[in-house]
């Protein structure tokens, strides 16, 4: 594994070595303090963000690499003086041993990949694809059920625009007998080729049009954020997605509630003393998984070269 | 001490620990140097800062710990996404083992706290209160006069809306025979919940119309920036308030200047080279008070926990 | 060496100091690694920049210091405020060690250095000077041509707003027999008192209309981007001034492509992948360049004190 840039390029032998790896960084084991020190990572974001950011440089400082971070690439930076992506990609792996993207564009990894010279982690692209995020979620889903391999998941929200909600799906389908409901906003329904993938991948789609069409003892609702700053059209009402005290009420003791976060309204607050409510947790997994991700990347990468 | 978010937690015995440990950490005692190292610690700013933050950053790194960092909180993260303070913070103390918070909201630091499971450091709170800089502001009055009992401060300016000034009053109060000067622009008087404190402390506050009201053997005069982008009627002169050679004339050669910066036009820059003049070097006290402010949270709070 | 601010500031025996230690950096010598761990270096940017900024910030990462960083000094800090440029060196010099400069007027480097107290790299003042890029663009003249006496550059595109190509005159009149050919958009010929500059110190200015009055055994061709940013009138073509594959054909196997970066269109794509096609890999020498420059200014300003 030498980069991420969908989550598909993730095999489940991989998944698992990094899901290991992670329980080790998740421990704080003292070999891989100081195990990237010399080595310099850059963060290159073109949107807001604070949780994947953070984490990514969290992470990299825990692993004793030099960062170099541009929080908005966008404005700051030479895009504004109308350089392209592949670029700035190519004048920064200069600077840098690594490089951590996130981009308005959906392609906007894919063209980096083409011309880069060091690895690069796609860490948002448009509404496609959101790898880290991805992985953070399964480790999440195996840190509280154990198994992966028959998970039940409710997918809620905005099924059209969320990445995440699109990177999970990808990794989940590597597993066997997962079956997802989804229940979305009208007009941000999951998009076709979704659908088809999970078929495809011998796993379950189901519309559901009310939270009661969602079976009580499911084992994950994975709630999303609407992305108001992408939609053109911001008239409709979330009501009826949004998830609270009475709503959950008929679920299992072992129904957990997700979400990528930030959360607007869309789970209530009166839900986030429930233990099942595991959303904040699920955002701490970042480090630990992000910790892996990089980790493995870099020793890959670099194994016959002189810096490791 | 395991946070700082009103300048009232802080005791006596707890300033003076802190003003010994700052002393060492001016000297750069080299067992410092990497007291820090594995800690990993967030400036999360909504407003925009020099001062604080860089200081803070730097004294970060002396102490060898890792730093995330978010230069503007409001535009660049999450809140434009909607996300509240509160789910922000419950976030970031996943990455990160201090949060160090400047926020536009008075209450906002100790919301923070509220949900915090790590300590908050409240590094400015809208107009309310700013302990760091109270800190490093008595810390430069005991370089400068050694004893802070028996001080006398002409404070001038902004008493309304400026945060340093609130935060020196309650801090100054815990010592004895404190005597204040007032003199502020016309409609930005101390307030009176201020005026009660400083009564209340057996100290005492005396409002001054001009320059010529304070007494020329005042041991310090503490000018402040009216804060223009707090206000909504923007049409007033400081003309009256501002301090340049000729007015401090009269003052003692053992009179001090000194000001939480940046100025705009209140203290004119004939004044720069007047030995009296400490407020460049009391904007250098951010360094030791911050890094002993920090070592002393940090130490307390992890104690009994594995990373210490 | 204790401060660069302008490119005559720099000898030519200073010169070759900085370029054998940047060969050094680029093997990334051991020694380096935490040759500067304990200070702590400042950037201060009040104008975007990518290529700079980061590669000042990896390059004192790769040194060991720790890094204060501030991406948009205009908008996020004091400035906002109302506080000088003079007052924010005042204060930050006592937060860090050095401070990295870039700044929107001409003589702001020359006005932080009256009032510092730690040594100012000027890294872009207005459309005055660059010197750190003037360095780094030496630097691959010495490496690609091996002397930097007897060079012939074509120097192309806006030759006046463009402050790179101003330090770039600057250091090579340092050396023998230099002889520059200037091809600018209309209206954006190079200065007078620069042509001054080149005639007193032995060198050749020749103006050129066209590509095709360009010597085909040219040893470089330094293209530079238009400034739209710093023009009142924008409506001009630069069609001609555009280097594609087809205009560069006439030109020898020896004439190597430079360019200060970011581009917009004035390189064309086609040719990237041409191994004289070198404006990249002079963006990848911004790294060991810089970590001689601020290795030696530091290890010279701080050589009698506590610190080193």
């Amino acid at each position: 594994m030498k980069n991420l840039i969908n989550s598909q390029d993730l095999t489940k032998i991989e998944l698992e070595k990094l899901f290991v790896l992670s329980d080790k960084m998740n421990k704080r084991q003292k070999k891989y303090d100081d195990s990237l020190k010399g080595f310099v990572i850059a963060t290159l974001f073109y949107e807001p963000s604070t949780r994947t950011r953070l984490s990514f440089e969290s992470a990299i400082q825990k692993l004793g690499a030099g960062l170099i971070s541009t929080e908005n690439a966008k404005e700051s930076g030479s895009a504004k003086k109308g350089e392209t992506l592949e670029d700035t990609i190519k004048i920064i792996q200069g600077y840098a041993d690594m490089i951590i993207l996130r981009h308005f564009d959906n392609d906007s990894s894919d063209r980096a990949l083409k011309v880069a010279s060091v690895p690069i982690i796609n860490a948002g692209a448009g509404n496609g694809e959101h790898p880290p995020q991805g992985l953070l979620d399964i480790y999440t889903i195996r840190q509280y059920k154990k198994e992966i391999n028959n998970t039940s998941i409710a997918i809620i929200g905005d099924l059209k625009n969320g990445r995440t909600v699109h990177s999970l799906i990808k990794l989940l389908c590597l597993y066997e007998n997962i079956t997802f409901y989804g229940f979305s906003v009208k007009g941000l329904e999951l998009p076709k080729n979704y659908i088809e993938y999970i078929e495809s991948h011998n796993a379950k789609y189901f519309i559901c049009k009310d939270f009661s069409e969602i079976p009580s003892d499911v084992n994950f609702i994975y709630q999303t954020r609407i992305q108001t700053e992408r939609l053109e059209n911001k008239n409709f009402s979330i009501e009826d997605i949004i998830l609270n005290k009475e709503r959950f009420s008929r679920f299992s003791e072992n129904t957990y509630i997700m979400h990528p976060l930030p959360r607007t309204n869309e789970i209530s607050t009166d839900l986030d003393d429930d233990k099942r409510s595991i959303y904040f947790k699920q955002a701490h997994n970042g480090i630990p998984t992000k910790m892996a991700l990089i980790y493995s990347i870099i020793k890959d990468f670099y194994k016959n070269k002189k810096h490791f």
